[in-house]
Parts: C-alpha cells; structure tokens; sequence
C-alpha cells in the first residue's frame, strides 16, 4: 500500500499516518519529494482496508498493491487447482462442458435435455430450480421438486448437476441434489451465502457480477476458500456496458488475466455472455481459445417455449454441432474436450 | 408489448406469435408493414416476461411497455405515499435527514454521535452492526452486540434507528432493535431477503444497486410491496460507471425519474454517492434541490479513526454546518428541513 | 508518479527504472520492502507519461499522482478565472444562463427564440449551425447562413452568442460570427480542432466527452489554455452509463470535483443531461445547488416540430416559468442569477 | 418504427403523430389497446429520426426498427465485401494481419519493425505519425517526416502501410504515403474527418470510439461510404467499462454480431483492447475463433524505450511466436493466415 499525501500536507498530519501505519504493526518507507511526500506501507497489509489511511487528513490517495485476496492468489498457490466433479477433472488438460436449460421446467425436459447433451459430450448438467427473477411476478422455478427431477436426469444420464442456490437456508437442501453448487451473478457479494457455500465444502460455481471488477471477484472467491473450501470455479458470465445490443458484453479479457492471477478453474457462460442463441458459439470458440478451462451453455429442448431465457438457449442439435466446431479449437490450445 | 418480426419472418412464425399471444389469454394487433411485420400485444401483459417472446423464430425483438412493476408505480396510486417514522413523516413536505457511521463500532462512538445529528436536525440514526464488506478480512460489524448499542444511543436521543440486514435469517433479530430495515446495494436483487423483509412489516430503506437500472430496482421494491409491506423508502445511492474519480456516480436524474414514476419516497446517500466528505455538501444541496425527499449521511465523530468508510464521513461539526445550509435551499423548493 | 515493482521483480529490472528516471532528469525514492520495491519520482513529472515506466520489465504498475494538466489546474492559479461574455461576467457571483435551439432552423425560430430566452433573463444565446449527427442522412444544420440568422438574432436582442465549431478550417468562419465557440462532446478529443480554438483565442464553451474522465476532461482544456487562450468554460453534460432511461446520466458529482481541482467556471447542460423535457426544471436546480457557474438549456418556440432534440427542448413560457423557480435556488447558494 | 403513446395520451395528440407520419410520406398503422395506442411507422424510414416523434406531447417512446444505416448493412448487400490492401484481400478466406509499432520514432525502429513483422507474415505495417494524445504535452508523432520513414520502410519490406490521419486537412497529405488510412477512436465521430476520408476513396481502418455502440459504429461507417468508397474495414478495439484492470474492455461479442450485421471486414486490436503485453496472445486467438477477418497489432524492437504504448507492445520474436499460435486457431475455423 502506498499513501500519497495532498501538496500541502503538514507535518502533523505526515506524523498520523506514521503513527497509524506503526499501531497496524507494519512498516513505513518515507520517501519527501520537493512537491509531496509519499509513504509505503511495508509488511503483510492484506487486510488492511485503504480506508485506514484515506480517512486521515492530508491524504490524497492510498494505492492499494497486494489485492485483500490470498488464498485465491497465484502468489499462494502456484499449480493449477485441478478437481474432480463426478469423475471429470476441472482446471486440468480436458475442457468441460457443462449444459442444460435455464429452468427445470417438467420431467420430459431436463430429462430429454441431459440424455442430449450427455451423448454430445458434456460432462454436467446445468438447470435452475430456485430462479433469481427480476420481477416477482415472473416464474421463480420449480424448489425443491425441480432438484428431484434434475437429480434424476443426471443419475439416468451419467453426469453432474450444477444448480444455483439463492439463500443461505438452501444450502442444505440444495447440496443433497447438486454436485456443484452454483452462485448467481446477483448473489456475488451476498456474503451470508458466500460463507453458508464455503461451509458446505461443496464444489461451486461462483459467477462474476454484472458490474463487479476482477478484484472483487477473487475476493468473493476468497470468502469461499475462507471457510477451507478450495473447490470453487470462476464464471465470466458477461458485464453490463453501455453496449445494449447484447444482452451483457462478454469480458473476453478476464480470461487470461484471471489465469494470471489466480490458481482457481475459471470457466465461460456464452449463454448470459451475449443473451442471443446466434452468437453463442462464436463467443464459446472464442473462450477456449483465450484459455478458458471450460463452459456452461444454456440448452433446450424447444427453446421457442422455454419458461426462461429461450431467447439464448441452444437446441440439442446446435448445440452437437457446437461441440463438433470446439474440438479443433481445443486442440489449436494444446488441449482435449 | 410490441414484438418486432424480423424481415425475412415466415408466416408461420408470425402465426406461433399469434398463438402464443393467444394462450397467454391476450389480444394481438397485427401491422403488417411492406418491410417487416409488427404485433402489439394488448391487455394486462405487466406479468409476461418478453422471453417468451423473444425465443420464438423470426421474432427480432421485443418491447416492454409497462414496466413489470405494478405496485410500485404511480399509475397505480397517484398520491405520494406518505408513512411515519418514529414520529417523523416521509414522503410529504418535510425532509427528512439519517445521520449516523457507516458502522457502530462501540458504544461512546454510537451515543456521541445520535446525540449530535439529533440536536443538528435529523430524525434518524443510521449505523451497520452487520457490514457487508468486499473482503472476507475486513470487519464485518459488531452483530448483535451492536445492534443493541445502536438501540440504547437511540433512545438516549430520541430519534428512529436505520440499520442494514444481510440475510433473511437476521431479519428477526434486527427487526426487535431497528425502526427501518435498510437494504444495501449489493443485496438489492437478493430476492429471499427482500421476500423476508416484506414479510416483517418494517418500513424498509431499499438501496438502489450500485449498476442496477431504474426498472430494476422499482422491481426490487415491488418484492417488497407484493408481501403487503407499503412502507418502502428508495435510496440513490450512485451508481457504478467508468468515472473513478468519485467513489460512485450519483445519478441525480434518477430523483425526478423516480419520483415521476413511483409514489414511494426517494433519499439520497450523498457518502456513498461520491465517497469523499468534500463532495457531501454540494450533492447534499442538489438532491434536496431534485427534489429527493430525504438524505441519509454519514457522520463520525472522529473520521480518522472510522473503522469503515472513515474517507466519505462527515464530522459532527461539518454535519451541523450542512443542515445549515440546506435550509434555505428546502425552502427554494418549497419545503421545510 | 510511483513505480510500484512486481513481487518477482529482479536487481537489474530495478536499476532500469532507476536509470530511466535519471534520463528524464527525475530524482528516484527507493523503498525496498518485504514483498516488492516501490519507487517514488520526485520532481515536476506532468509531462512525463506513465507509459515510460509501464513498459519496463518487472514494473506491475504505475500511479501517476500529479495530473498532466498544469494551465487548468487549481495548484497553478487558487483564484476562479472570471471573464466576460458580452458584458456579463462568467465564473463570478452571478449564475450564466444560456438558452436557444439545438438547431437554428429558420429566422422566426431563432429570432423569436432569442427574444424569449434574453426576456426571460438569458445572458447568451444558443443554437446550432453546424450539427453532428450519428447518421449522414439526418439533417446537418445550415451551415453559414445558420450563423447569420443567429447573428442577426443575437443582435436584435443584445446578447451573446455561443455556437458549435466542428472542423478546424470551420474556426475562422464560425468566429466572425460567435462570442463563445463551442466544442461538441464528440469532438472533446479533437485534438487539431483543440488547437484550432486555442489559436483563436476567442471563448471556448467545452463540453465534456460522453465517456471521458474528470481527468480527460481538464487535460482537452489543457490543449486550449497552452495556446495561450485563457477563456475556456467547462460543460457537464452526462456521462454514458448502463442507465438507459435518460439519455445520459448527468454527473453532478462532477461539479464540485471540478470546482475543486481548477478555476475555470464550470456551467451544466442539463438538456442533454436528461434527454427529456420533464427532467430539466430539477436537474438544472440541482447543477445551482451544487455550484455550478451557469447552466446551458436547449429552448425551441415549438419543439413538435423541431429538427432536433425536440424531446429535450422547454417552451419558452417553460423556460420563462423555470427562470423563477432557480432565483430563489442561486440565492440559497449565495449567489444571484 | 413503433411510436407508443403515453396511457393518458389525448385524441388530439394521436392525430398529430398521425399527421407527422402523413407528412413524411409514410404510412400509419393503428393499434388502440385497452390501456395505450400503438402507432406503426410504415415505409422506409431509415432517414426519419425518432426525435420527430418523441417531441410530440403525449409520445412515450419510440422504438426504432432500421438502423439508420443502409449502405453498410447486410440487407443492402448480402455477401462479403472483399478488397485488396496492396495485393492481400481482406474480408475474404485468408485473416489479414497488421503490425508495427504505436508510433514511427525514427528510422531503425520503423525499418527494423517492418522486416521483422513481414517475416513473421504481416501483410501490413502499422505506425503513427500523427498522434492523438490525452496531453498537449506527449509526444505527438513525427508528422511527415515519419510519413516518409513509414513509407520507405513499408517498400523495404514489401508490404502495404496504415496510418492514422486525425483532421481533414491532412487527409490528402497522408493519403500520399499510406495504403490505408486510419480513423482513431477518439475521432469515430469526427464526421468532417469521415466526409474527408470518404472523398479519398483510400480504403478507411475505422476504429470504434471507446464508448460507441454498435450502431453508432456501423453509422460512422456510413458516413464513408455514402461519398461512394466503399472499402471500409471496422476495427473493435475495446470499449470503456467500469474494470480498469484492463486498459479497455474488448467486446468479443461485437465481432459475430458485425459480421451478421453488415457486410464490411472486421479485425481486432487486441494491444488497445487488453492494454497489456501479457493478454494480447490470449485475445487474438479469441478474436480469430470468434470470426475477426484480421488483427492489428502493436510490435515495438524495444517496448522499454518506446515513446508511447510500450506496455501494449509486443516484441518481435514474441509476435513471431504469436503468429505460430494463431495458424491452427484459423484452420480450426476453416481459414488462412
């Protein structure tokens, strides 16, 4: 951390930050320039909050170095964290598919949808039963029923369920059906449900929110990891930009520095990434290409009367296609689908 | 609701929306342009989300009309709502002003303070005693403990007491100690937590997301209100945009928006809004001047030492001096402080 | 500017960034910690870019601490620049207002428009001769004979006169007729077109790029004090957000925040701001109470039937209605209009 | 265009959009709901702005059907536009790619840049001789002087050269020396610059302005082509978002959507899109999965040195290097390098 003091700082206010730098037990580097004095924050400062320091008077500014992040960081760990979900290992060589609809809709449906998409190749069946809905009059998904019918497509097909969890509450219930639980891009930085998935030592898929930095993404990895719970996979699912011709902008960019920064899987939604079923597979290429470890693909039998999100979901047939257009992009990156 | 067809929409695709309009128990008005087709869905369709649209073949895009939200609207009910806190009343001529620290932190700090902004003018005292924090390292907040700080500091100086809930099973316990149940930005889409604290009855202060749209969160207070809990306060808190200058953009347009579109109340946070205490008296003075009809500003009595959010913190002095001014500008616009 | 090193950072990597600074003419502060080396550069580094530094191997990042703006800044002149429009004095005690149509269309448009407007207390008078427009085939204003009705409008009423340049070799003609040229938001980092209005040393009313920083900002009117052209008035007039119910979000943050770091005036084009009508009475009394030094409204006698901005153009006698209603607004603020 | 009326929209008020659409030459379809009308615009439209119809009493929004654009769009011409930029074509089976420094500093640079880029297989040089700078006080590029060098580098090395061209009366200046000439972001909408270029009949690399939609982009492009020069190649360089850990926020999405929309070549800048020399290999190869017809790259013999962009820069056998990973990203989408 280093705290910039304002031009006109006084001396007394120089003496503040020393005294505060020194109370947190850690060390400072003055260094008095001609037109500002600048002091650097030595030793372990990762959770100290810049706050500390901008409060006081005659600070300007206080750049933060070492993100509050730790156990999620490169610097802790430096391998890849690589982990089984059903016997298919994330965050290794092979990329993995996870698909399935938006919404457990019916019995036929998510049991059609996971027969398709086992047979085309992925490795885990993705559906919601508790829908975060914008309105409270939209359908909020099937509960606990919904779970029933996803557990039993995924055991007649052979393959994991990942479903997202909205309240702490859920997590017990949810974790008896799901291999992976999932947290919505909404829920990011619900920080109770953060800490009720770390306890759970459940895999989870963690999205990134709409409008939050990669910086505050790790650290609602690292609540997770907090509770000694290494088993979490990182979702770009796309941000809110001006741009609105797309549902949400792809942040294709997060993905190599992501990889840079942190040990963790780090997989792509290109479903919510652009909202529309035609540019799906060209953002989904355009992943694996950038790194990506794996991805999660909206698909449904008969998207046109989806209760959710048809608009960008796949039909079983595109999406076979699809997997046939991944592979030699897979393997333009040196690794196998 | 318009659906747009595309250009080179068959007629059977234009038909399957005829029908889907249909069996959704609405009316369809058929335009057929020598460019492209166009259908307005006509009726009640403030429940159907545009998806169901959206995913059928040949369909370009679709329009909302009516905003979801329905309760919450001025079409709904043309007067201002108008409620009581602790004696004070929101939403009519007076301007109300919460004063407080971002978090309690022990219990000279709590009392010092309420007693200050009460003598200064406010009606209520705001405080955390659980802190939603980006970092799992950071402090989170007394909890109970500080709850019942806030309580007795409250009393002693005979205002209303604002404090924020994180999850719905603390909405109990917070409820026994808090006239006003706040919401914090990250949490305005946490649709259990707005179920929950619909469910308690307690007026509620809902802060906007920090990249939420209008739509969005008049859709959030619509949870609240669909449990028959009418007591909710909106609250600009600013928004997230590309400028870093200031903590947060506040959108000021939003206050007329807001107003024009809902009955319910609407605040501003002037701290969170720019995130610097030298920027709190001029958008104090806007927002009164937009016509918002409260603020909620954060005071310590010694900002150098906040534990959080020490940088954006008025002290008492600086408080009082504030509501000084902003007397004459409530009375420009006709009300009183 | 503070060099911070990448944990990982090697002697020889360091020695780099000490021999740069050297170069320059710069004095280096090295602090060593535990973790990673930061190196402070002292001296007058304005002009230097952060990009030197970036670009060596081993660097992580670069804070840049003084802004490369140094004409515009606060730091090299404490007192406001205050000067004179036609008689009225601009970033002083009294509030500037300036009103007319986006567009100049016809005589009666802007002669009836330039009546109203200086009737009801406008000091300068708007209009557009030169229009850019998103789409070739909108209509593009009238060029010179634009200019000449609104210089004959202008004279009729006696006021001042501020319309948009849009090319460099328009600047010399556009100066025959204005009193203050005006710089588009698009054009905000038209460098040549900067230059070009430097070099005139006429008024210079330069709006804010709808994407660009604070710090952008001061540094595009840095381009036209360094031709010795001191007489240059910033104009907020919104940001592009996420935010689509208004056409852009007005920052009203930016008021103070540019108030602070220099001493040019500072006006608010709350038409733009908002894009609608309805909003312009409370965003314009907002921009007052924040300090702004004078506010930019678009006024057109029949906006029904205007070429451009309609949706966001008062009437005059909503104009004439809004006038009263900010006098009590600039007083409250110590000021008079 | 769809025009919806306000719910409380008056008789009057509909006839008067009636009328407006009666005197456009265009054709009203009415749908009268239970709670608002709903007006069709019929015929083509494509020049009609909607701001004819917002600025009506009684309008509540109104909805655009056409972009404005015409002769850029894939409705206008359904196959791809292909053109040779000295010998290579661009738009076609083979992905074109562009290289060299940000700016031409002197001679060894340019001419060692060239060779080595040429031999990794660059069809084209890329250097700036006239530089946009956020500061008057960064260096602005060598002017024709660095024409001249770029020119005799571009010989040398046999290859076509690109170059930015920032104010319309440079345009036949560099038109003299370059292949392509280039519109930088910040001049998108620069429009007296894009009639130059257009007049040039020089194919045009147009940048999308940092916070320019979609189509607005496709709207600059127009511009160009409507002086009938079609050889326009639209290039996605990153836009401005709310994550500054990046320098720019690539928007993968925009390349599947340009390419369904229009008809015109797209490549990609991943140096301005990440920023950061680390992350430019990642976002080529996506760029190149995702459709782009080409890249354009920065490459600088000595990025420590560099006067501007050095961090964005790669070197020469890093670029060599990159082009070994790209060739089996391009097979695997069916395509050359």
């Amino acid at each position: 951390m280093v705290v910039v003091m304002k031009k006109e700082a006084k001396e007394n206010q120089i003496t503040k930050v020393l005294n505060k730098i020194d109370s947190l037990g850690l060390k400072a580097h003055l260094s008095r320039g001609k037109i500002r004095t600048i002091v650097g924050v030595m030793g372990d400062n990762s959770a100290v909050d810049t706050n500390c320091f901008e409060s006081l008077d005659g600070v300007e500014r206080v750049v933060p170095l070492l993100g509050p992040f730790k156990l999620a960081s490169r610097d802790f760990k430096k391998e890849n964290t690589v982990f089984s979900i059903d016997g298919s290992q994330i965050g290794g060589n092979k990329i993995i598919i996870m698909a399935g609809p938006c919404a457990i809709e019916n019995r036929e449906q998510i049991v059609e949808t996971a027969l398709a998409v086992k047979k085309a190749g992925a490795v885990a069946l993705r559906g919601g039963a508790f829908k975060p809905r914008t309105s409270p009059y939209s359908f909020q998904g099937l509960g606990e029923e919904g779970l029933k019918l996803m557990a039993e497509a995924r055991d007649m097909a052979g393959m994991a369920a990942v479903t997202e969890v909205t309240a702490p509450e859920q997590v017990a219930l949810v974790a008896q059906y799901a291999d992976v639980l999932q947290i919505g891009a909404r829920n990011m930085q619900n920080f109770a449900l953060l800490n009720a998935v770390g306890e759970s030592h459940k895999p989870v898929l963690l999205k990134r929110g709409m409008s939050s930095t990669i910086e505050e993404f790790l650290n609602a990895a690292e609540y997770i990891l907090s509770h000694n719970n290494p088993r979490v996979i990182l979702c770009e699912r796309g941000i809110r930009t001006f741009e609105t011709y797309t549902r949400n902008t792809l942040d294709i960019n997060a993905i190599p520095v992501l990889k840079s920064l942190t040990h963790l899987p780090v997989v792509v939604d290109p479903s919510h990434g652009t909202g529309k079923r035609e540019y799906v597979a060209a953002v989904s290429k355009a992943a694996i290409a950038a790194g990506a470890d794996g991805l999660i693909i909206e698909v449904h039998p008969d998207p046109e009367v989806a209760l959710s999100d048809g608009a960008q979901s796949l039909r079983p047939h595109e999406f076979e296609e699809l997997m046939k257009e991944l592979k030699p992009i897979a393997e333009a990156v040196g690794r196998t689908l």
